[in-house]
């Protein structure tokens, strides 16, 4: 099974980011099927994004690269990572996206994605940086940066389960940060004191 | 010309759901292109739904598999269907939504689709039932599933034209149910006392 | 490289009308990347989108076709045109859309795109008209229309630089149709008496 491309962002499907992605993608792995899986995560918030991130990742094949840009720090000094959790890539910057899939994963790595030699935008980190470095896993090349230390946290003080609602889909189900197997049977859900479910 | 599968859903695009279906299809069906006709149908309403698809099946090429999914009863007793209406092929509940296809086709069989060897997800056939029947069908694997008898209707109550609006586009304009070859010349419509068209 | 199709209208992602013009385009070049770059331009508004258009057409590689459709005068007398703009293509009416791109090229050169010898929707050129251009270019048929001569513009009322908000994004970044090499360093810009950036 070849490899296959997800794409897990806030920049909206309709504007003009998701396209400009998916072409950088296409000219470095074409062929290479890429597909929206979220493009209306809370805009910069990666906090919610993490919980998301580990309740859909998995679920992909084995070799799937994902692709996930929520980064309100885009310019700024937060590094850019890939992490290979279990067996899928994940790519992004290291701003505690990745926190909760590495927490929860039997194996992780991670590696720094060392700064382009040419200049870049400084505002689209998701076309220039970090869909490049989506497009060569993709495709099979060898990985390109600086293995870091385990361990590494950027959020501890993030909680394991958020007891929070992270996203809510077209049909208003509310979705939490909260595993559903580790909750008691027979546990209600509130939100500001209304029933859930 | 090679089968193309077609996206007829309530999902909306944007979210969690087309991504995994459409991730579905690539791994049984690598290479068959996916297209999205509508993700944005009215939340979980066979009936406007019934009479869209009806009034945008028929221009896809013959072969094409339209996976149609609008299923509020989704995780009950509804059956699971395969309907061949002249050329092409509709894959999803059987709670009306293929009714007014059917009606209107110059031939039309249906096959019921049998329940899955493993446990699935209770909320989301679209990508364990569904999506798996359409990308066999797509891939030109023999139909399994058990032909229905000629003639059964979900709801023989609805009308071969729905004289209500079932989907308003970007533009604002309505759509109604109604085929606009039975209207006579010179019939004006209206909704809520307003004049349209 | 082979080609890709940019896809640049207010049609919308969810609804009908993008779906329609990736069947028609996969019909008639299989194979072809069909990228989308805008599907929420401002409806039936011409002028912004054409700003857009020359800010946004220039970063795909050459040879890229760019489908770019806002047309309000669909099933008019407006003409229907091929630019080529530099080294890519752009198809759509001729409203204005290619007004600023064709300025800021350094080559440009358009033709008319001929009527087609059966009849059409009269509401949906983009997918029984342009695309169909569309996809020939994209596949390498030799072009089919007749050549304008130079300086044709349809809207020298425009300004070169448009000092308006054109689009807002996902994030609420609004973007002007000026263009930023242009503007002053450390000037200021405001909307409605407020601050902008």
């Amino acid at each position: 099974m070849a490899a296959i491309i997800v794409l897990f962002t806030d920049f909206g499907l309709a504007g003009p980011y998701i396209g400009q992605v998916k072409t950088v993608l296409h000219q470095i792995a074409p062929g290479v099927p890429v597909i929206d899986l979220f493009a209306d995560l809370p805009a910069a918030k990666p906090q919610p994004a993490a919980y998301l991130l580990a309740a859909y990742g998995g679920w992909f094949p084995p070799g799937t690269v994902i692709l996930a840009i929520v980064d309100p720090g885009v310019g700024g000094k937060r590094a850019a990572v890939i992490v290979q959790a279990d067996s899928r890539w994940y790519v992004g910057p290291d701003n505690g996206l990745f926190e909760i899939v590495t927490r929860r994963a039997d194996q992780a790595r991670s590696w720094e994605i060392p700064a382009p030699a040419e200049a870049i935008s400084a505002s689209f980190h998701g076309r220039d940086l970090f869909a490049p470095v989506a497009g060569l896993l993709a495709r099979g090349d060898p990985l390109a940066g600086r293995l870091r230390p385990e361990g590494i946290l950027r959020h501890p003080d993030w909680p394991d389960d958020l007891a929070e609602i992270v996203y809510i889909d077209r049909y208003g189900n509310a979705m939490t940060g909260l595993r559903a197997a580790l909750i008691p049977d027979g546990a209600r859900l509130a939100a500001a004191g209304r029933g859930l479910g």
